[in-house]
């Protein structure tokens, strides 16, 4: 009905004596319309990113139960249970601090650049939004930290799959109090928040570095304090620890590439014009063929170099395409995205054995397709993204790498000194399920 | 292209001899206005809400595996293939009872507010509806009643889970019939439908009453007429019964989670201003801080209680968390979800030991969840809902409990009476799969 | 601030002398608007299409999760690492093949109706497209490709687990680059590409038979070329197979069932009208009506002919359901659905044990499913849909089922005659996984 009121005060004004100035009539004009109802044209663009941030946003809530079926697919069957335990308690640990400090640390508003003020709550915009009081040039409050929430909850799931089999459930959850609390949105606004990277023009659209790397550093950190699990390296032999259950860790990739539609569609943080929604289509498009060619490209390379294919190097090789293609998921070709996910893809297939020989044992591959990967799709920004620099690129990925892996080492040891951060030896061969929570994942199932 | 005749139109407007008179001229533009095609200021908002109400009801429809897997999960092994056969069937069932009956019966229109015409078959508007033709106010009738169906199946999966592992397949659903044709869409049309508990200011935005606790007073009447299965309690003591796979659990548990995004978001049932589309972004952010502090509460009090974290109890605190804040997952701010949802995960805690003591046997623990945690998020409406009063509350429970309980218990009585419900005690022990289907779910894998 | 601009206008216009024509008056504001920037009238319908096919493709992307989740079920569990790796294998080449050839050659534009030109790389829209470079009456590129690749991935999947637990994946996949490359492009063309088919007035609205029974006739002729497992027909007996894991069976089919709102929904090509959003949601309804019916059907139906519910042939009967349903998702009514649907189910039913009698070995029942109730799905559309003709509905169906199948028969033969595509007997019977892979998906469990 709006278009009809318009008319109607358009027909108006026309009726209005020829002897008032036209300064005066656009005056009255712009008065009249304030009052009326906003039209599409105002709102459009509000409602949807708003719908963006919260369809995105589902998706990427989803990647909490992909990461979930990931891991608990890859552990052993002994410490599925407390797999998903951690699973779901990071989760909801990452909710609370997130409200509590991390939303309104890392998008401070104006700030120093560096970090932001403290236990700053989040607050959502009152029920029933007016329109004028709305931020009409971009979207809801509630949908952005709904959005930007999953992200962290991310973050804390790359670690939980790096140092599983062996680390202890409260010991695990404190550092995600300080990973999610603080490390991830102090360094998130460096970036994000408007900080000094940012300021420096460097480049992550929707996280290699920001949430991929992060997590990855800490996860490093934490394996490196924890040490390998016990049997993995002996005599000079890495021994497999195959995973329990390869459908839940396939089922798991996928959903993570579901959820990764989200991750990097969302991070558009617009829909509402014609460019913006072309653009989140070309970051769907992109990001699809970087998960396809990472995958084909551990498929081809593990025949080639092992005779077989590794079906956990193919879902991590998808999964590395994904986190290659993230930092820069709009400006690539088709084939820069084919191209870039693929090398992601490659160097899961290195990286895996490597870290094996630095006796840095990382469960599910999450160093490899994290960190190594969120480092390459950090770097390869400058290919495609002409604003780019190569040496700030660089510059961003050391000061995410030293401030989360410098800090992570600390937590992780003061953790280790205060209250122990490993099960016992019996515990960590009786497996975590029996010994720490005294229920089994399979209870039906007789184990070989 | 519209823009452009609006244009064309009031620069006509502005040429007509000034002794017309404005009333004329206003006539005029309303009548050009009215040939033309409609705006997206008059469709814009239909076309929001009924795209709202397509989002969200296939996250509920996913809730249906949500829920097969929770259950599958927490069975045994030799009942896991007639509890995936309960879903599924159960949600078939709910589909044609709902177009047959239910829709109609729950959405009368004008009624005497306690119950509308039987048999009215759904008949969904024609195809390319013009849009004079549509309900510009709200959103298409496909859409609408797609996303209420997907309620109502919701409600039968609350019961499969409480009554598995002993009740025949075939009088199960027949009370699936009864529930989703009649209980539910009667007493649901007593607050959606526009009846009596509406009129009185019953509050339920989303359903912890209309939907949750009727689920759940369905399958406590069922669980008294059934009986526990065979050793569950003996002696005086509680024998546990570990679910057979805490993997799908937990999936399980994370999709029903996304799904309640849909559930509480789409019950907005308006997606079309800046209003709407903010209340749905805060109702996602605050139904996803229930859910997280619902398990964060079950983690940390399992931990105090027993010493050990109990995984179970952790999914089913995010469930009671989400069941919690159903009924007004909009008004509370960010601190109110988390506290309401945290007594969800409470509730839980100390309610699944208390069945227990009553020889109530619950296997997935639907009935703390669902009606427990159901009763707790209605009463808390009126700590941030000011037109909530707590009498009308608990009027609106204690009529949905008497009307869905007393009548559960007359239909499994008389199923029980003439036909059986519950399997031969040589089933029960040897497995339903086997017994009634012949067909095990993990045939290959040796039970211990 | 759009609307004020236009009011602004309207009111300036207003104090023209009243000499100038009411002619060049309204050129001179169609002038001042081409200028300005586009109203959501003229790109809303735009955004809409692109997000419905961001969202459909979302969905269908997921559907390759549940074939994987479905064929991993129903195979034996020394076969199912072997499984999985086809899944995401195949639908990695699949991205790739259709963006380098597919995409192109199947809507070439102005062809000759049967055949477009070859090796025509996929290229998206620009970064930021303006409005006025868009094809507003339709939607971006990106989107669209992205949606219409779902398609043929899902093509790929009918095909994988009709030939399980005996194909190399070598051979497989080359055939499915084949397929998705090449012989679904061009048969596709002849109907979505505005080729012959759709020329001659056949019709079918989201792929029963351009999908659908394209993947199946092409599982048909691979499963006559590899012949049957081991054991499979011994003495005039079919010794059953069971599935490893109905569990994940049931999950991938719930997963399919959600993934198919965005294969009907999608295929609606529009959403940005009152008509289309609408039809959108008739279609949605419809596409869960037709699934429920399904199920419902073989429930039944396995119940009077075994006297026992088999979970297969309901899990089987959903998706027929869904087959049947997906050449006219749009015209019939809710009840229509059901019949359609339900058909499917019944299809199915009878088909299995057929195919035994005819020693054709289709390890999940891919061949009933997509192309028997294919098959019924497009001759259905002449029920409720006036415009098609049942000769033209049996052209279309032999069209497609002639051109694939032989054409698949010749692939099938080459690469059996030059490489083989069958592993040997004893890699068979020991399974997949760890004859050709090295790698057991369950290795923790002792297996029966």
């Amino acid at each position: 009905m709006k278009s009809l009121k318009l008319l109607t005060i358009g027909a108006g004004a026309a009726l209005l004596p020829t002897f008032v100035l036209a300064q005066e009539a656009a005056e009255l004009a712009v008065d009249i319309a304030e009052a009326a109802a906003p039209s599409f044209d105002e709102i459009g663009p509000y409602i949807m990113t708003t719908l963006l941030f919260l369809v995105g946003g589902f998706l990427v809530f989803f990647m909490a139960a992909g990461f979930a079926m990931l891991e608990a697919g890859l552990v052993r069957s002994k410490n599925v249970t407390m797999q998903l335990t951690k699973n779901i308690a990071l989760f909801g640990v990452a909710s609370l601090m997130f409200w509590l400090v991390g939303f309104n640390l890392m998008y401070p508003g104006d700030f120093n650049g560096y970090i932001g003020g403290f236990f700053n709550i989040t607050v959502l915009e009152e029920v029933g939004l007016d329109a004028a009081d709305a931020d009409l040039g971009y979207a809801s409050v509630a949908s952005d930290f709904f959005f930007q929430l999953m992200f962290v909850a991310a973050t804390a799931s790359i670690v939980s799959g790096a140092l599983a089999e062996r680390i202890k459930l409260w010991p695990f959850l404190a550092f995600v109090v300080v990973l999610t609390g603080f490390f991830y949105p102090i360094s998130g606004s460096w970036q994000w928040g408007g900080g000094w990277l940012s300021e420096m023009g460097f480049s992550d659209f929707a996280g290699s570095t920001v949430v991929h790397s992060v997590g990855g550093w800490a996860a490093l950190a934490g394996a490196i304090v924890l040490g390998p699990r016990i049997g993995k390296y002996k005599d000079g032999r890495t021994n497999p620890m195959p995973g329990s259950n390869l459908a839940l860790a396939t089922l798991g990739t996928f959903i993570l590439w579901l959820g990764w539609f989200g991750f990097n569609g969302g991070s558009q943080l617009a829909a509402g014009t014609v460019g913006d929604i072309t653009d989140v289509g070309r970051i769907f498009a992109n990001t699809n063929m970087a998960a396809s060619a990472g995958a084909v490209a551990s498929l081809i390379l593990t025949q080639i170099l092992y005779k077989k294919v590794d079906l956990t190097m193919v879902l991590n090789g998808a999964l590395a395409g994904l986190v290659s293609i993230t930092a820069e998921p709009l400006a690539p070709t088709l084939f820069g995205a084919l191209w870039i996910g693929a090398i992601g893809g490659v160097i899961v297939v290195f990286a895996v054995p490597m870290l094996d020989k630095l006796k840095i044992d990382d469960v599910v591959g999450a160093i490899p397709v994290h960190l190594l990967a969120g480092i390459w799709g950090t770097l390869a920004v400058v290919f495609y993204n002409s604003d780019a620099s190569l040496v700030t690129q660089i510059t961003g990925i050391f000061a995410y790498g030293i401030f989360t892996f410098v800090g992570s080492l600390v937590v992780w040891s003061i953790l280790k000194a205060a209250i122990g951060i490993r099960v016992t030896e019996e515990a960590e061969i009786n497996g975590l399920d029996m010994a720490e929570l005294g229920m089994e994942a399979y209870p039906d199932f007789v184990k070989g």
